[in-house]
């Protein structure tokens, strides 16, 4: 894909919304420091793979939060404009590289 | 898993070695701040869906550098002494996890 | 996910769609029974692996076929008659479970 | 990978590992055939999709097997002859791709 159709969603996130994520987001980024000392103490190999698997695990929900409103909001209203079919196809594209 | 069987791996990372994989977890942590940014301005479900994709697979990327290592020293080591089995059955465990 | 909301798909499948997807599969089951052979055969292990990595790639393939499919025609008329989120939230239900 | 290593596992597999797998797989290829009647029934989206990622799962718990064995009897065998590490870099370059 090498080119967004939009730069916004069609409707906007609420606040409430945003901070819902971004302290999801937040948790990760703690946990990404968190492994860095691990690293850094020498910690046990398989301690840090098991942190770093929890850490992919989050952000694939965070992604797949952001998927969902993104269908709910603004592929349900391209499909309502009669401009469904290529914003799916973008989505398949995506959701493709995410659950690799 | 509930148990790990060490504190720290058998041979000791080197400082560069540690020093490796601090910069990859660092940049990792600057893009998932970068995600929180994009979600406080509101941009585009698929521009963030293909950040957090890119990170998840950095993320692998830096899971697989440790589990090979492991296996380099640490697997390889218990193998030595008689003891691989049980580290190999712990390994397979966490990478099952990573996977997913 | 414990029950489905529908028998067929709002739009059927045309002869010429299934007989593409039937194809994709029954190449998949003949890898699969490849595999067999290797295995009675007692082939190298990574050899195996290979294949069954293959294998998993071309399911997953089919699996994005059926999926995109399936928001163009069942998710898309459920959004124009103004259900379309419970279809969405079925979906990803789904798609959580293929990216594992 | 473009080049393997054996032809054969170091040790052999027992009659009865073989059959144990092959059976895993003979279920597996049930499970494929009877997805491709799902698609001449024109069954709907979401059961054909949640019976793929069955699939995938069993598939990828077959590779597990043939990985962990494949740990405990070849890579050990070249770790004990101080080959090691040429052959946990060709199982950890797989393990990627199965991991997709």
């Amino acid at each position: 894909m090498d080119k967004f159709l939009h730069e916004h969603p069609i409707t906007p996130r609420t606040e409430s919304e945003k901070k819902a994520v971004v302290n999801r987001l937040k948790r990760i980024e703690g946990q990404v420091r968190g492994i860095q000392k691990m690293v850094e103490e020498d910690r046990y190999c398989v301690d840090i793979l098991v942190q770093i698997s929890a850490i992919n695990a989050a952000l694939k929900k965070v992604g797949y939060t952001v998927a969902e409103r993104h269908m709910k909001y603004c592929v349900s209203h391209a499909v309502q404009s009669g401009e469904g079919n290529d914003m799916i196809e973008e989505l398949m594209e995506v959701m493709k590289q995410i659950s690799k």
